[in-house]
């Protein structure tokens, strides 16, 4: 799925991604396009196994390599979250402790609302293949684990990062939840509409598609019914007219074809 | 971020992935692989570029191969749809057409509405770097719209499946928005805390905490207040006073040897 818009203002900020022992370059890259996707940017790498800078991360990441030129790098957790007040461990499973834990859409819930309020934010994500040690999931306040099948849960890294941060964007997107994307043209005025409605049905009587005049009302009603739920543009009302104009003028011609053979109208 | 527990059944079923025209075995292993952390198990394929089965398919999608066991392979998208009564197109931006637009989350809710209802349910998502032509999103119902930063939209093929399929996993699952997680202990019944407290109260008054008797009351509330807050089990509530023991016995112990070498408590 593409659809990158180089012209519109990248959505900057929000809360720090923190990845604790990343093993891989590739997988830093992934996150990264992650993050921007999601609209954020602060991007805190504690320990890479591989070392920093890295070419495979630049490699992964295009097109959001702005987000790994401004990476930074800590030794400790503890030395990354520094200057946080509210920090969040994505884990699948929390091991012999006792944790508050929130679904990705609750914890963006928090997350903007603590925003909002000036406050320092951070999400950690545990190291590809051995995940969040307790001892990381005892820095944060609260453990985000996202809700998924239960016989199959496994992400992968870059993966952990986009559902979070999707949660994230979604939290303050204003994205309304339907709606009729149109191509520089205004939904059909209804007096348009009607009046195109009383065109084709009249059309139809001529042709003799209401066979019975008990059946016409339902008939028309259905009609109706069905092209109301079209949502018709005022350019597609003008469309229908040439198609009905279109075909009305086939029957005539084949009408007048007929007559010109000599024969009977059936 | 991993947490498979392989003695949970599967979540199965739910609406038919349609790949068109994959162009790599790797993402269609991944797709494979995010269709079953969100229970989706139908998938279909049109047309895949390096044929089928695929090696590199089977590699990626570790653990979910059962998805592409299953998998069926079609020559065109209306065949793959043949038997559906509802499609959804997944795109970024459709073009130069009027159709209806929703996020996945709208979508995953009219989906498990319809998959209630009986009826059969398809998602089209286009080939990697082309994406989905005019022509296909014309055999849909409607088109989903993941919200993203617009200016940094693209998504791989995998984590559009990803994000739509957590949408359609999320839409039914009974997960609290936030829990504690709790290792085989009670949370801590209400006398047993407030015994605790007046205990805590009480060795923090023979300790001479509360140096100004107008101060004790706030202060006890403000002490009360935040452990409250950290919702203490019955477990922690036994290990808080071990450490109110550990503590008093300390200051006993100091006071002790104080006395034992003569000098006075201070």
């Amino acid at each position: 799925m593409s659809g990158t818009d180089s012209t519109q203002q990248p959505v900057i900020g929000g809360p720090r991604v923190i990845l604790i022992e990343p093993q891989l370059g590739e997988n830093i890259g992934a996150a990264a396009r992650a993050m921007l996707n999601c609209g954020l940017t602060d991007l805190a790498l504690v320990n890479p196994r591989e070392g920093w800078p890295n070419q495979k991360a630049q490699v992964m990441a295009s097109g959001a390599t702005e987000v790994l030129d401004n990476a930074r790098v800590f030794d400790t957790v503890e030395d990354a979250i520094a200057g946080l007040t509210r920090v969040y461990a994505t884990t699948a499973r929390p091991r012999d402790m006792t944790v508050r834990v929130t679904t990705p859409r609750h914890a963006a819930a928090e997350l903007r609302t603590a925003w909002q309020a000036g406050e320092g934010l951070g999400i950690l994500f545990g190291p590809e293949r051995s995940g969040m040690t307790n001892e990381h999931i005892a820095l944060a306040d609260t453990v985000i684990s996202v809700p998924l099948n239960p016989a199959y849960q496994s992400l992968n890294l870059a993966q952990a990062v986009l559902l979070v941060g999707y949660e994230w964007f979604a939290a303050a997107s204003d994205t309304p939840a339907e709606r009729l994307v149109e191509t520089g043209t205004q939904p059909a005025d209804k007096a348009e509409l009607v009046a195109f409605f009383e065109r084709f049905e009249a059309a139809l009587d001529q042709g003799g598609f209401f066979r019975s005049p008990d059946m016409r009302p339902s008939m028309v009603l259905n009609l109706r019914a069905m092209l109301q739920r079209a949502n018709l543009t005022e350019q597609e009302v003008r469309t229908m007219h040439g198609v009905v104009s279109c075909l009305t003028g086939s029957w005539r011609d084949t009408a007048n074809q007929r007559r010109h053979r000599g024969e009977e109208d059936d």
